[in-house]
């Protein structure tokens, strides 16, 4: 169910405190540039070739950030489950065209900030480029760590690690996309 | 050779240049807070278990961040060519412990900046509270193209797509740490 929008305000308010501390009317003011969208299970969000110009918090349900090679298989680079950020942020940072794709594994409520909006706010309120600069730098030790577990676990060791990390996980999300995060076959990941 | 203070301020400069525009005395300010170190080849910079609390702008030669698994085996997770930036940011963002090791595969010149000192110049300046959060994102970018690659490419196509993007580390780096970053022995590069 699409949360209210008094909901969708204590979500996002709870979610910045842990790192900045607004005033009402900052809070307000930020809360102003986002625009709740609610997307149903499989719905497309970015496609690899669109213009991406938003990234997307999300409230309730859960996305993932799939790349599918020549070859028709898919990997999944990021779930996203609520007060997780997502986007192609390649093409945010980059050329802007999407190389990666964005859909839903579940009913999602999100609130969008376009790029524009976000360099705006930034340069307006310190706390808000600050808090766009802690997270990235959470994003950036998390991917290191997953790379390093890929690279030094074999499969069951990167699978007991994602449990441990979002045991979550494994009740919101089908296991032949859990298998394609942990770039196994789903058949490898049954043998675990 | 350890280039002299003004080569030092004009690698630095033509470095921030590419992302924000400070005025000479707000330049000044920032090179004051940044000292320099000459490291040797082989010489440890951050060990596993050590308190990290600065990040390593590189002026010349070439570090590596590195992981030793329990079995000694040695992965690369970065190399950290002149104007790059190298620390162990799951200890500086993280509990302040490191997780993984930081040494020099040549002799190497740096600028040494405090966590703490970078903090206060990011409140000090808006300008240099943008540069840090777009270098974490071009980081994190960057981290999500390597976990890409490694998931869907075997090593021979990690190999090219490395030599493609940073042809220089070829005469650089010893080919036993370019196997190490792709994850593969050193037998198997010899045959690609």
């Amino acid at each position: 169910m699409t949360p209210s929008v008094t909901t969708q305000r204590e979500i996002l308010k709870e979610h910045l405190a842990k790192t900045i501390t607004l005033t009402d009317s900052e809070f307000d003011h930020f809360f102003s540039y986002l625009k709740p969208y609610s997307f149903k299970k499989g719905q497309n969000i970015i496609s690899e070739g669109d213009h991406v110009a938003c990234e997307y918090f999300v409230l309730n349900g859960c996305l993932k950030t799939f790349y599918i090679n020549k070859d028709q298989k898919m990997f999944i680079l990021q779930f996203a489950m609520p007060t997780w950020w997502a986007s192609d942020y390649g093409a945010i940072y980059g050329g802007g065209i999407a190389t990666v794709n964005l859909d839903c594994i579940t009913d999602t409520d999100v609130l969008c900030l376009t790029s524009e909006d976000r360099e705006r706010l930034c340069k307006e309120n310190y706390q808000l480029e600050y808090f766009f600069r802690w997270r990235s730098n959470k994003g950036y030790v998390a991917q290191q760590k997953r790379l390093l577990s890929f690279m030094n676990n074999d499969a069951k060791g990167r699978y007991e690690e994602l449990m441990k990390m979002y045991p979550q996980l494994y009740n919101i999300v089908p296991k032949q996309l859990i298998a394609a995060y942990l770039g196994v076959s789903r058949e490898t990941l049954s043998r675990l």
